[in-house]
């Protein structure tokens, strides 16, 4: 094959006012979000197009926009086969740049991880397979090589890592057709802060229906202000979940970082304790890993796990969350690491500690980036435990290859690459500043302060 | 007094080409910064000018520079007495933005920082007081309305802080007057990696003679890939300042997190013991409480402590490092976490766990920036086992206010805010992208693929 150079990475900035969507993808602390992206596009000389996309929640996606393109000068002349050689070497050069990674973990790491996919999206479709193709058929040696072990080696060295995949090698073929067959197994988030129940009503009954058994509530708005008033909030939407599904719907609370210290956690979630939920999601900021493991033990006798991740910024946090006892589901995300490199070392330690990876996709385009990477770790790891989130909005007119769910089933994408491609139309309306219906941020603020439970400090927004 | 509104946030960006000074700021991750920084100027319909910094190394403060304008929508427009009325809140609204947030640390928290930081520079100059003023006359009700406590409670909750404070209250004039009399002690950090040993030797020998007596070397630059090599390099620097000052001078030591997890970090620091070093910091990642205890607790029997905290991004991983025992010194950054707001939560908790703070100023503006806080901190919790961090260069001919270090201790600034204002000169000169002397990254980008110990990755840099 000819060397393939990469010639150019523009960034788009696309933001969809789902305030107007009747407040979905809100939560505790997001109140009035508008999902967005910052989009890289890498293109080649011989035609290619490479994209990945960084999620973003509205206002702000300007500033990862701008995070993205201060890696320009390190991609724009080198080859594609520089990367598929040393993926490894190529992601610790970005991610640890010598003047850049003073920026540390958060933008610029999601920087890095936008970049990094978006190569990985160029290999894959110079292979001309999806991405979880691309990934399944890695071998051992191969990923060892992509990953940064310089601050994991107290928990996982090339040695181990290579040993635990050797192991498993045998496995992985019928474990894959088993996902080609089958899909991997969803829930559904359908329970935001603020949705009209009579609108999660209807969802959760027509997923039901069609086969999805798990249902995802967020809890805890404004419980440090009046904790009365939020467990009431909070057990309308549970019974709205569970009356609209059956017996055998398992419910999951999520209260997006908002439920403060461990204690607190574990007191109130005590109080929601008879719904039976599988776990409880992000209920303290997502760096407390001694917290994390305390709220672990809290809540096992009360039978409700501890899942969290999609905020953790990097491997060297979820390294402590596992090996520090703090999660029982491991909850990854493709565009807040820094990319598919540490994302392969993240689901491997989840291996080793056993804890199953659930990955976080409540976001545009986030299953198209977690989907590959969930049948990465199913077909390595099985399926036991494991559940990817599932979103049934900003699909359809939005991505040339929209997810499917079939029977409660997430299946494998045959676009190749991630599937990221947009419908031109949508990129146009809800390209900002330009896009005539891009979100208006100014009004998400006035949204997020007028919702019970705002915090006092909503009125230095609006 | 009559309502002070906001009518501008400007923000420069300063890049100075340290590369060029004999590598000064160089250590083993950052292999040829140019000192850098994003400056928030605030302007009042009265006159005022508030303004801070946020340090960065070069490339990428273009990332900061579009972080804090983010923020803008937040302050221009509102009155000063808005936010010394409640600047906890105003704080929150900030960091806590129900879309901004989701770009999380780093970056983000930076600018939040930044934006906080002008806000209290404007507080303090309304006053007409320099920032240490201000900050020592603070009552404890204040610092606690200052200070979110949502992810805290578990090792600090209002009630103690305020008993903390109001317990230490009686003796803090007495120790503001001592500092004001004997200023705050400092440490050189002179070794920098790659800095020629000559001048080592000067100024280590200038700075003792002046009465410093510790020093701080930079260790363990490419120990990944030649332990050997690394360790000759690191002895001969530690020799360089052992020989160039007196028997009572002190060594410390610094990784910027080059020695991998704490087993290989333990047992390199084990190899430079015979020198006695106070401490090695930032060992490993910045984030690794985990680690940091573990780290803690094989080096004591060595009798070298373990400091950290500079990349810190937040409360929140303090509050791990000081709750489980990672630290023996406490380093605060003036620039990294969301300003003196959450600054004041930090020190607090370091004094809880009887902590020495060790501010970190190893940049341009650090030392005007954490003395302040330094001040704070001594003047409740006393200076015992105190040092502040004290570079010699960038002070002349940068800020009106330049540094001034008398008997090895820090002088209190009597500027009024923080004494940021930098000489016109050279802002004119140093201003990216148009100043004529502005710092090349490219230029950096091959000095830094040169140096001895760089990583394989540094060919994708140039």
């Amino acid at each position: 094959m000819k060397a393939v150079k990469i010639v150019s990475l523009d960034v788009l900035d696309i933001r969809y006012p789902t305030v107007k969507l009747g407040l979905a993808g809100s939560d505790p602390r997001h109140l009035a979000p508008n999902y967005a992206c910052a989009v890289p596009v890498l293109r080649t000389d011989d035609g290619l197009e490479g994209r990945s996309l960084v999620f973003t929640i509205g206002d702000g996606t300007q500033i990862q926009k701008a995070a993205i393109e201060a890696l320009r000068r390190f991609v724009v002349g080198r080859s594609l086969e520089e990367f598929i050689e040393e993926p490894g070497l190529f992601a610790q050069a970005l991610a640890e740049h010598h003047q850049l990674r003073w920026l540390a973990l958060g933008t610029y790491r999601m920087a890095v991880g936008g970049v990094v996919n978006a190569l990985w999206d160029l290999w894959a479709k110079r292979e001309g397979v999806p991405m979880w193709r691309l990934l399944t058929s890695l071998s051992p040696e191969r990923i060892v090589q992509c990953i940064d072990f310089h601050h994991l080696r107290d928990v996982l060295t090339e040695e181990e890592c290579l040993a635990m995949l050797q192991a498993r090698l045998p496995g992985r073929a019928a474990n894959v057709q088993r996902i080609e067959e089958q899909g991997v197994r969803v829930y559904s988030t359908a329970g935001w802060s603020g949705r009209p129940l009579s609108e999660v009503r209807q969802i959760c009954g027509d997923l039901y229906g069609q086969g999805t058994r798990a249902f995802k509530a967020k809890v805890g708005r404004g419980q440090q202000y009046d904790r009365q008033r939020a467990l009431d909030e909070d057990r309308r939407m549970l019974d709205a979940i569970r009356e609209s599904t059956g017996p055998d719907a398992l419910l999951l609370t999520d209260a997006n970082q908002n439920l403060g210290d461990w204690r607190n956690a574990a007191s109130y979630m005590t109080e929601l304790a008879e719904y039976r939920p599988l776990f409880i999601e992000e209920a303290i900021a997502y760096n407390d890993v001694l917290g994390y493991a305390r709220l672990r033990e809290a809540l096992a006798p009360y039978g409700i796990g501890v899942a969290g991740g999609e905020q953790a910024p990097d491997a060297v946090t979820f390294k402590q969350l596992l090996a520090g006892g703090g999660l029982t589901h491991c909850q990854i995300d493709g565009a807040r690491v820094g990319g598919v490199n540490e994302l392969l070392a993240i689901v491997i330690m989840a291996a080793k500690f056993q804890v199953p990876v659930c990955p976080h996709s409540g976001g545009i385009g986030l299953g198209q980036l977690v989907g590959p990477m969930a049948i990465f770790d199913q077909a390595w790891f099985g399926s036991e435990g494991r559940w990817l989130e599932y979103l049934e909005f900003l699909q359809k007119g939005v991505f040339r290859s929209p997810l499917v769910v079939r029977d409660g089933h997430y299946q494998p994408l045959q676009a190749p690459g991630w599937g990221l491609e947009m419908e031109e139309e949508f990129v146009a309306k809800y390209r900002y500043p330009d896009g005539p219906e891009t979100a208006d941020s100014e009004e998400a603020d006035r949204v997020a302060a007028a919702q019970p439970g705002a915090p006092p400090y909503a009125r230095f927004w609006a």
